[in-house]
C-alpha cells in the first residue's frame, strides 16, 4: 500500500471514503508490515472512537436484512445521522457475486453522502468478526459515523461474535410459525434486544400477529438481559418503510435505558476485556502452532484425548509442560 | 496419603468404597506429589472407564434434586444397576453442614450396597466441575458403576461444564408459570434432553399441565440437539416415586437413539477434545500467571483494553509477545 499511514489517519478524520476504505484494507491485511502500520493507525484514531451506536443485525437468509439495512439506514440519514454498514455475510468471500449482489441491493443507501458500506471478508485464521470487524468499526467511528450496522447470518459463531461487539442486537424474523421457527439458531432468543417481524402486509397480518405471540411466549422464558427491558416484537415491512420509525425509537429507548442503568459503558468495557482474553488465547495458540514441533505435539496430545486413550487434562498437562520447556 | 497407588487401583477395580473414596481424594489434591500419583492412577484405570451412562441433573434449589436422585437411584439399583452420585453443589464447600445435609437427605440411597455418593468440592483454581469431577467420574466408572448422576445447581458456568461431560442432561422443574419461569437460567432450555416436572400431586395437576404446555412451547423454539429427539416433558413426584420409571425409560430411549445416530461415541470424543483444549488454555494462563512479572503485565494490558485506551487485540498482541520473549 503506497499511501502513508499519516495520510490514512487524516483521511479517516476528514471522512474521505476512499481513504477510509484503504485504511480498512490495511487493517484487514495479514502482512507483518501492514499489521505494524495498522497498529499505529489504530492507536492514533483510538481517542476518536466509541461515539457511535453499534447495532448487530441477524436473521435467516431471505429475512430481508439488506432491504432493512438500506431503508433503516436511509431513515437514520434523514434524521441527520451518518451510517456505516459492515456486512459480514460469510458467503461474501466464497462468491464475489454475492458482494456485488449486496451492494446492488443497497444501491440507494450507497448513493447517500452520509452512508458508507463495506463488505467485510470473513477470511483469516480466526474467521468471522473476530478478525477485523471490530477494528473496521473503530475506523468508521473515528470517521464520524453515528450508527454502525453490522450484518450477520446464522452461521457458526458469528452471532455471538457480533453480539460481543455491539450495543444493540436486532433480530429480523419472517412470518410463520411451525417448522420455520425451528430455524432459529440456538441461543439467538437470548441475545436479542429487539425483534422486527419483516414483510408484513394486509394479507398476512393475522399470521404476523400470531408469530408475534409465539415469539413473546418464547421470550417470556428468557431472563432479562438488561434490567427493565422487555424485548419488543415489532411488525412492519422494510421494503415499504413501515415500522422502521418504531425500530429507530426503540433503539433510542434501549440505549437511554442502558445509560440510565450505567450498563452502556460497563458492557463496552466488559466486551473489551473479553476480547482481550480471547485474543491472548488465540495468539498463544497461534504462536505455539507456528513452531511445527509444537504443532505436531499439540495434535498428537489432542488425538490421544479425543480417542479416549487418556484423560484430557493429563494430555493437556503434558503438552503445556513441553511448551514451557522448549527453546 | 499413606496408601500406595497400586492399592488404590486394586481397590477401585474390586469396588472397595473406602479405597474409591481415597482415590478420589488423591485426584482432588492440589499437592504436586499427589498430582503425579493421580496421573499414574488415572492412566492405569483408563481402559476400564467409559462404560457408564453419564447423567447431568440440574434445577433451582427447592426443585427436589436430592429426593429425585435418591429415589431415581434406588429405582436404577432395583433394576440391577450400580449408581454413583457426584454432587457438585457449590455451597458444599462453603458449609460443611450442607454436605451432611445432602448426605442425610440421600440416606436411604447411601445405605444401598450398589450406591456410592460423593460430594465433590468445587474449590481449586478452576472451580466447579472443571476441576476434578470428570476424573472422579472416571474412577467411579472403573469401579463398575453403571449410572453416574452428576448434580449441579444454577450457579455460574456449572451447567455448561456438567453438560460437557455427560451423555444426558436432565432438568428438574417445579410447577408454576409466571415469574418463576424467569428463574430459568440463560441457555438451560437448549442444553436439556429431558425435563421432569417434580412435586406434582392431585391438587396442582392442572397447574402442572399448563407448566408443561409452556415448556413445550418454549422448547418448540429450540433447534434439535440430537437428530430425531424432541425433549420430553414428564410429570411426577420424586418423593412418591411417581414418574421415575418413565424418566428411566426415556433415558434408555435417548441413549439408544444416540447410539443409532452414531453420536454417542462421537460426542464423547468431541467432549474430550474440548476438554483438552480448555485445559491447554487454562494451564498456559496458570503457568503464565505463576510468574509475577507476567501476571502484572497481563493485568496491565487487560486494564488498558477494558478502559478502552487501546484496541484489545493490540494489547493482547503486546502481552503475548512479551510472554514468548521472556526467559
Amino acid at each position: 500500500m503506497n499511501i502513508s499511514t499519516e495520510t490514512l489517519i487524516e483521511g479517516i478524520k476528514s471522512g474521505d471514503k476512499r481513504l477510509i476504505g484503504k485504511a480498512i484494507t490495511l487493517v484487514e491485511s495479514k502482512k507483518a508490515e501492514h499489521r505494524e502500520r495498522a497498529e499505529i493507525l489504530l492507536k492514533e484514531i483510538m481517542p476518536f472512537t466509541g461515539k457511535s451506536i453499534r447495532i448487530g443485525i441477524t436473521g435467516v437468509p431471505g429475512a430481508g436484512k439488506s432491504t432493512f439495512i438500506e431503508n433503516f439506514g436511509r431513515l437514520a440519514i434523514k434524521k441527520g445521522k451518518k451510517v456505516a454498514v459492515l456486512a459480514i455475510d460469510p458467503s461474501s468471500t466464497l462468491n464475489k457475486g454475492s458482494i456485488l449482489g449486496d451492494k446492488t441491493r443497497m444501491e440507494e443507501l450507497a448513493k447517500e453522502d452520509s452512508a458508507f458500506i463495506r463488505p467485510s471478508p470473513s477470511s483469516g485464521f480466526l474467521g468471522g468478526v473476530a478478525n477485523t470487524t471490530f477494528e473496521t468499526m473503530l475506523i468508521c467511528e473515528a470517521a464520524g459515523y453515528d450508527y454502525i450496522l453490522i450484518e450477520t447470518v446464522g452461521v457458526g459463531q458469528s452471532e455471538v461474535l457480533v453480539s460481543d461487539i455491539t450495543d444493540v442486537f436486532l433480530f429480523l424474523k419472517i412470518i410463520g410459525g411451525g417448522d420455520e421457527l425451528q430455524g432459529i439458531k440456538r441461543g439467538i432468543m437470548e441475545m436479542v434486544d429487539l425483534i422486527f417481524i419483516n414483510k408484513v402486509d394486509e394479507a398476512n397480518s393475522n399470521k404476523a400477529k400470531s408469530t408475534k405471540q409465539e415469539l413473546l411466549r418464547a421470550l417470556f422464558f428468557m431472563p432479562e438481559k438488561e434490567k427493565g427491558w422487555k424485548t419488543p416484537v415489532l411488525l412492519g415491512s422494510a421494503l415499504n418503510n413501515q415500522g422502521l420509525e418504531e425500530v429507530f425509537e426503540k433503539i433510542q429507548d434501549f440505549i437511554a435505558l442502558k445509560i440510565k442503568n450505567n450498563s452502556f459503558s460497563r458492557i463496552r468495557e466488559q466486551q473489551a476485556e473479553k476480547r482481550f482474553e480471547y485474543w491472548v488465547q488465540q495468539l498463544i495458540l497461534q504462536k505455539t502452532r507456528q513452531e511445527s514441533a509444537m504443532e505436531n505435539s499439540y495434535e498428537r496430545h489432542k488425538k490421544n484425548a479425543s480417542e479416549l486413550k487418556s484423560n484430557p487434562s493429563t494430555e493437556a498437562k503434558l503438552f503445556v509442560e513441553k511448551l514451557f520447556k522448549r527453546g
